[in-house]
């Protein structure tokens, strides 16, 4: 007997935003490196990872939170029987392979079917979500590796099912991770990279010429060492004996768990060991590893693409992370939705509200009455325009690809509006999420504090999304400092044209006016905040430390209002199309007015603290505090 | 070696309320039933009291949260050795007899002092706080029971340190308490208390005419069975045979887990067993137990008062729980916004944000960023507003003490004051704690995410608040529905009456003139509020349903800036009397400063949603959620 899944996924939701917002079939399939896929199979592959995600990765969701991982003596992790069958039946499924090239063994899939595709996998279980790295690992190093580096590492990374990290905070070197005090030595010092100046990279390289050996200490490694992997091959930020400080100084090394020699055969142990895993809140199944290289035996790494340009190529992987947080957040807040709903639908509980203080009047399931409602509804309209923020996002990444990737110049206007985003899918999912989870908490009552109900390992696993790959404020004074600043604001006006091209339209008719003025009305006021805040700005730099979170979320309410009332416009021009989703595009309707009508004022209020934004906090002796 | 105490009391800041602000010595002690406690005591109590939780009581928070509850095959239940170690602490240390008129042994202190020190307590160690009941128990029978009963009970449930509980809720029957199914058959039909009318009560009854035996299941019991205590006085409502549906059906029974005789002395096992023990999100120490009556053993109950009234009687010990569960609350803001505080002026990480790209600039503690000051201000704020609303209203139940008792006339109008206050503490404190916790926890970056520090428990302990004793939207329906309109708003005109003598003065002089400004915003706006929503439920009662969370938001925030303003307007004055305390004053002034600008507006907001308030989410279809 199997105990009903926990994850309820939104199918549905997901294929009106690929296929019938972002109309993915007309603007991504089938189209230059996505070319193999078409919607047929598109359409196929969301069912597939639905079916799995649901069954075979969602089985140890429990499991993985209540069974305790084990740390040998020896620097090995050990996670829970659940949690291994859980990533090799995503693995056995062929599901990993779905966003690599072809030439890697992959389908080829565009950023917008493979983020949905995440949105299954985190939802269903987001400790084995990120343990399934390989893929990004190898995508890495396809970009960035030496041809030697490749043929040694790629495809076997991939067919193999290694496991893949990312190394970079430090015990003392959290958010400050340009505070990293890793070393790393060359090994041949007489070779061509001996030098404190970059070199060219990308050809073939002299034998050994980039060959390290790291020493220090790493901490809060998300799957740092697990034995669900042959191997583990760790991309670490570490500081080049000779090298300056800050971020600059630090380059980025494959660090393999055990060796990989030239000719890709698997050696002995490498040099890098779990020294601790974290007793934490929430997804506990997920290894948080403190890691410690070159105690004893040497870990021996290699110098990526055998150029010292670490924080840079780190940064490829720190984006695709922060969006997986993103998208595990809204993943997360769905499924927590739809238990509230599901459990709103079947509880009886008191009487209509209406019916005042007649005792004999009929008992009505708590999805009639109004607190519950405003609940579900708050949780259903953050949930989906989470969604519709981060696919439109993923939206983005298409086109940057289409035209030519990350590093082309015909993609540079697409890939800064994606550098824009990606702020705002992490730091207002992470934190969205996690306050919406309270309310389908809520929703249950007392039984909402259960274990017997999936809602407080949900609250416990996002809370973790506020924090890591940068914590929300972090995130802040990237879009303010960098996203924003760095082209003088063309990106966001170039944001706000499209919104102000919206409201100034007729898209969704009458049955849309007042939404439209509501946004019209949003748009101006987060004009005038960015207006305000470089005025501040120009004062002080702490006004971005004190207004930050609040422009970012303004900035991504606005976003989201536009992007749900375009969906509300679809969806009020399908339903005559399909009439047997009526309800479903009522419902979509539904979420648009009401985050119109109940959040964009938010943005009104963050004008006026912008406007009014003052440095007395700075000035409060600590003692105060 | 003992570890450090995880909890982190604000001493202070209570001696702040009480002696500055309320001034307890001029108002309260000394006079009438607190005539035994003087200045000197209190604030020796109060210290007594800060050194036993902040120790003994304490050092049993993480074990009570580790080491799991066991419930035995014979319906019994054994804490962890450190809650019974910290249990006996508290009793050891007399601080249960506090509260406790003198004819019950106990000290004779005001509510104020009381709900101060249980600040401390709640603070320290929640789960502890809830075991000790019996002072409760003792001064609800002390006020409700027939001689008889005091004889057979009091004062052996303090002195010999029993337990005590309140039973309310069924599997079936939570929020709406009246749909309870628990029966209670008279043993003895003959006997005057046979008929369905309500006796007098209050005398000496027929012998057994106040015996009964109560069949049915009752969940969601806090404490309902531990092994701390010799025996436990749980007071149960049922309904007797014959009794009509709903709340006015329902009877109150003592009912012991041990059988007491009329002598006092202690007979056989009853038959209330502990018949599971739930699985929890937090306040894990605490047993939260479904409790089995009558099952194959009678279980024996003794009618309180021999009168049938017992959603009345109950609602004594409702509301003192509604008030514990507001001050746990902000109790455990509090700790967690000082261990953040102490973490942040540690904590080395980044440089000066105005020192902007400057690599080489000195590493700062991070109590210097904004952002962090931003946080930790968000937190004291809200800590110190929500103690002096529970404090206030704490004041107010001395005056209602002072004035001959809840039952009096005399005390009628602070009697509708403290039962307008009551859904505030509980219903904003809980919600708002919750909330702010999380930032408590994003102070400390990753490392908040973590077992090594107390802040993870803290956010798991107090997401009970908003759920038990009354969900939030329970105490916004009691507050708008019951607590404003029974009196066609009087008492909350004479609450608004008092903030607009307060923004018409001059108190606090030119320096808070900006806060009488926002505040006199705030209130037109709340005026305006009650107004609008008034106007709306003459349309419909949903409109307390989707507005009534906000309202009682709006009320308990302008509610919160008046007592923060008058606060300041002491502090300053205080400042010049008492220089070596000026960095405290100064920490008061900028609390009430940030929580005028940066809470208020809500108030504003507030207005506007009720004003546009309509009826479109009650006439989706449930299948468009």
């Amino acid at each position: 007997m199997t105990e009903p899944s926990h994850y309820k996924s939104n199918l549905r939701d997901l294929q009106f935003n690929l296929f019938e917002a972002l109309e993915v079939q007309k603007t991504a399939l089938g189209r230059g490196p996505f070319e193999s896929v078409d919607e047929a199979t598109a359409r196929e592959l969301l069912e597939t990872f639905e079916r799995v995600c649901t069954n075979e990765v969602a089985s140890s969701f429990k499991e993985g939170d209540h069974v305790p991982l084990k740390l040998d003596g020896k620097g090995n992790v050990a996670i829970p029987e659940g949690l291994k069958r859980s990533i090799h039946a995503y693995f056995d499924a062929g599901l990993h392979t779905l966003a690599l090239p072809a030439h890697l063994g992959g389908v080829g899939a565009p950023p917008t079917l493979a983020w949905a595709t995440f949105e299954l996998l985190a939802g269903a279980n987001a400790a084995v979500g990120f343990y399934i790295f390989a893929p990004v690992t190898a995508r890495t190093l396809d970009r960035l590796a030496t041809p030697e580096q490749k043929r040694r590492f790629l495809p076997q990374l991939v067919e193999k099912r290694w496991g893949g990290t990312m190394v970079l905070t430090e015990p003392d070197a959290g958010s400050d991770v340009g505070a990293g005090r890793t070393v790393a030595r060359k090994v041949n010092p007489g070779g061509r990279n001996s030098t404190a100046s970059p070199a060219s990279g990308g050809g073939e390289v002299p034998h050994d010429d980039d060959l390290y050996e790291l020493e220090g200490v790493k901490r809060f490694i998300t799957n740092g060492d697990f034995d669900a992997a042959d191997n583990i091959v760790h991309l670490v930020l570490a500081r080049p004996e000779g090298k300056g400080p800050g971020t600059k100084g630090l380059s980025m090394f494959i660090v393999p768990k055990f060796w990989v020699n030239e000719d890709g055969s698997v050696g002995e142990r490498n040099g890098v060991f779990a020294t601790n895993v974290e007793k934490k809140l929430g997804i506990k199944g997920s290894a948080t590893c403190e890691l410690t290289f070159g105690d004893g035996i040497p870990a021996r790494g290699l110098l990526v693409g055998n150029v010292h340009d670490g924080i840079r190529q780190m940064f490829h992987i720190i984006e695709h992370a922060r969006m997986a947080v993103g998208v595990k957040s809204l993943a997360t807040l769905s499924t927590g939705y739809l238990n509230a709903l599901a459990y709103a639908k079947e509880r009886v509980q008191g009487t209509d509200l209406g019916a005042g203080r007649d005792k004999s009047a009929k008992k009505v399931r708590i999805v009639e009455h109004p607190d519950v409602r405003r609940m579900l509804m708050a949780q259903k309209a953050h949930a989906e325009g989470l969604r519709a923020l981060a696919l439109f996002t993923a939206s983005v990444q298409d086109a940057v690809e289409l035209e030519g990737g990350h590093d082309a110049g015909s993609a540079a206007a697409n890939d800064a509006l994606n550098d824009l985003l990606l702020p705002l899918v992490k730091g207002y999912g992470s934190e969205k999420a996690y306050e919406l989870l309270a309310l389908s908490l809520q929703t249950l009552g007392g039984s909402g504090y259960l274990q017997d109900y999936p809602i407080e390992q949900y609250l416990r696993d996002a809370k973790i999304d506020t924090l890591y790959e940068g914590t929300t404020h972090i995130q802040a004074l990237d879009l303010l400092l960098r996203k924003v600043a760095r082209d003088g604001g063309a990106t966001l006006q170039g944001l706000f044209g499209r919104i102000r091209h919206t409201v100034e339209s007729n898209e969704g008719g009458d049955a849309l006016a007042a939404e439209r003025a509501l946004l019209r009305t949003a748009l101006g006021d987060l004009e005038a905040t960015f207006g305000a805040l470089l005025a501040k700005l120009s004062e002080s730099l702490y006004h971005a430390g004190l207004q930050g979170n609040r422009v970012l979320f303004a900035l991504a309410e606005t976003t989201i209002a536009w992007l749900l009332l375009r969906h509300a416009a679809i969806a009020l021009r399908r339903k005559g199309e399909n009439p047997p989703d009526a309800a479903f595009y009522d419902g979509k309707v539904a979420s648009a007015r009401w985050f119109a009508r109940n959040v964009l004022p938010n943005v009104t209020l963050t004008r006026r603290f912008v406007e009014e934004s003052e440095l007395s906090l700075m000035a409060l002796a600590e003692e105060s505090f």
